[in-house]
């Protein structure tokens, strides 16, 4: 039997990385997308597409209004997006405990399904202002999760994958490319329109842009601003 | 300025419990209850009575639909809450990273409201067969957590308090009715009628009465079978 995995897929081009890694490592995936009441809904489309045309067994989408907390310029419409160019600091961008909880989801998720992989694509070197990018943050959760199911009771350890942890948005771009992710289908801006055409000047499309350029592959992102 | 802590009420016996003790040390207490999807919703109305009646700061209702995953009973209709007793090993009523979800949302909350405490009803006693109601599953939700969150990068650091875990529900109930709890405010039946009445047969119901018994203190619950 093929391996199972659960696969977090937001629609952007580092998910999108990841689903296709996970596929060359020969698992079957589960892919999982939170709708979390973020701005950017063109990224739960995207989502759509990409787990269709990477061959995902599964796509799921599952509701969250943790927007009704506050404290995010993506889930919180009284703040607004930088688009002057990152910050010192964390950045108003972060969502509190967004990636603990989008791990808690697939860890359920998991446990159902009977499998023992979940990928997800946090990035320690684009986002370092994020605590929750950073790999002690993943081996803490991976330690906490083999406590935490029926699965880790029986001693079926479950693995995070973080595979793009230690990448540069270029080598990230280099890798998906190799594995024939169309990043047409993804969408990065933290403030997309309806049809997924990016702002060109949030911190997410900067870093997207800059990482296309590095990387000497074209980039087939649609900017409304130059 | 008055601590704050972010206190995870289900409205039963257990999480009333947390919440006076929450009170009693002091902590202005912001509760929080997931309705994902179980099917006593009549404890969510308990958990409404409960916060206002121990003078809660506020009351969130957080909505998922983990229960399109399936794999308890608690969530998936199709399968029967088990009604003659306890069965050996972890139960059909487990749901899956439960106590990983609803403490990843509380930790959300927490971030956002600068609070450093979270108060959980766990207890290993007498739900010996789940893998999250045991201490070292606390202890590594908060290593996890202490390296997810801005505050901790800040070294603010978070505590999850689980007073109940090494409480008999006996012990539990005498806390409370020291504390001043009204259990006839809350609802632990597995399959609760709108109304609140307990089955009196499902394994929680049976814990309760049980503790009641126990405890020397009357049982306010009305069952429906005796």
């Amino acid at each position: 039997m093929t391996d199972r995995a659960v696969v977090l897929l937001s629609g952007g081009l580092d998910s999108a990385t990841v689903l296709a890694m996970a596929r060359e490592q020969g698992y079957d995936s589960y892919c999982l997308s939170v709708d979390y009441g973020q701005r950017h809904v063109a990224e739960l489309a995207a989502a759509s597409r990409v787990a269709a045309a990477m061959g995902a067994i599964e796509h799921r989408v599952i509701h969250l209004d943790i927007n009704q907390f506050g404290g995010s310029a993506l889930t919180d419409r009284s703040i607004d997006v930088p688009v002057d160019g990152p910050a010192a600091g964390i950045p108003v961008t972060y969502v509190p405990a967004r990636n603990t909880i989008m791990l808690s989801l697939a860890l359920a998720w998991a446990e159902v399904l009977g499998c023992r992989n979940i990928f997800v694509g946090v990035n320690a070197v684009d986002y370092s202002g994020y605590p929750d990018c950073r790999p002690e943050f993943i081996r803490a959760f991976e330690a906490m999760a083999n406590l935490a199911t029926k699965a880790a009771v029986e001693g079926k350890l479950l693995r995070i994958h973080a595979p793009l942890i230690d990448l540069t948005k270029a080598d990230i771009i280099r890798t998906g490319d190799r594995l024939g992710v169309d990043y047409g289908l993804t969408v990065s801006c933290y403030q997309a329109d309806e049809q997924g055409r990016a702002c060109g000047v949030c911190d997410s499309c900067r870093l997207r842009r800059d990482g296309f350029i590095s990387s000497g592959i074209p980039d087939p992102t649609v900017y409304r601003h130059h």
